[in-house]
């Protein structure tokens, strides 16, 4: 995989590590699941506010063995979905986005190629059934069958800045 | 591991999974750097926002590999980092916290405990050593020597729930 990243695939100004990150292997996941949504390569939305202002629903569908992981959740609740988005290579440390002014490290970035491939999004459950471990949620940017690696509850103490306040 | 929840050490109302979540290995991790932090096993403060009461600062130390990483990020930018907390079983799917009414199911928790131990926080760069790859946090919870996964850019359209407003 590397090798592809210092070959004619690259954009200029872009840095490969020159190895692939995945193969150090030094955590191991488990997928608890898999979006639910309109999308797949070529038509997903490039971020979570594009998916947003689509309007199109999508769904979290749990494997049984953690449904009874979601006691406690509630229609109306914010979540931060993690998900993996391991489509391509993984060694690309500095890279050249068509949107940005220049070259960016990947920790600048909110690509989907990075040393490892988590996602996250903060979404909103419209939608619980229990028994079946659907979860429904207002949007994603995520390709259809995409593994999901954790939900956990939105809590703004943790997850805003302090002092942060919205503009407008 | 899955033993240890289904005998004496479980607490009324939980319920193991009754097997090792990472033992399924299906998608691997590197690891990227590692927290610097005053805490350690009894004294880390129970959350981000107790650990920002303190008043102590923190850092991530990067790997010199992924160090080219940090290009395009700036002291007083809001980060999500992302880090490993494998400290325990991840086969509780549902917990019984001593902060709560009752069991709770895994993914309405943000305890450390849970099929991905990915644990996920909101801080600010207070300082940026470019050459070094260390960059200085307002606060953490993390144990000093965690492992560290991911550093994204927080953004307020992907990170925050639509409509939401502060208190106050």
């Amino acid at each position: 995989m590397p090798a592809s990243s210092t070959d004619k695939d690259a954009r200029p100004g872009e840095v490969s590590l020159g190895f692939d990150p995945g193969a150090r292997a030094e955590a191991a996941l488990c997928v608890i699941g898999h979006v639910r949504s309109p999308w797949g390569k070529g038509t997903a939305p490039k971020n979570l506010r594009a998916a947003r202002e689509t309007g199109r629903a999508a769904r979290i569908e749990l494997l049984p063995e953690f449904v009874p992981g979601l006691l406690g959740l509630s229609e109306g609740q914010a979540i931060q979905m993690l998900y993996w988005v391991d489509r391509g290579q993984r060694d690309l440390i500095v890279q050249s986005p068509r949107h940005t002014d220049g070259p960016r490290g990947v920790f600048a970035l909110r690509s989907p190629v990075r040393p490892n491939p988590i996602a996250l999004g903060t979404v909103v459950i419209t939608s619980l059934d229990r028994e079946a471990g659907i979860i429904g949620i207002d949007a994603t940017d995520a390709f259809d069958g995409t593994p999901v690696l954790d939900i956990k509850p939105w809590i703004p103490t943790v997850d805003v800045p302090p002092h942060w306040r919205p503009e407008g």
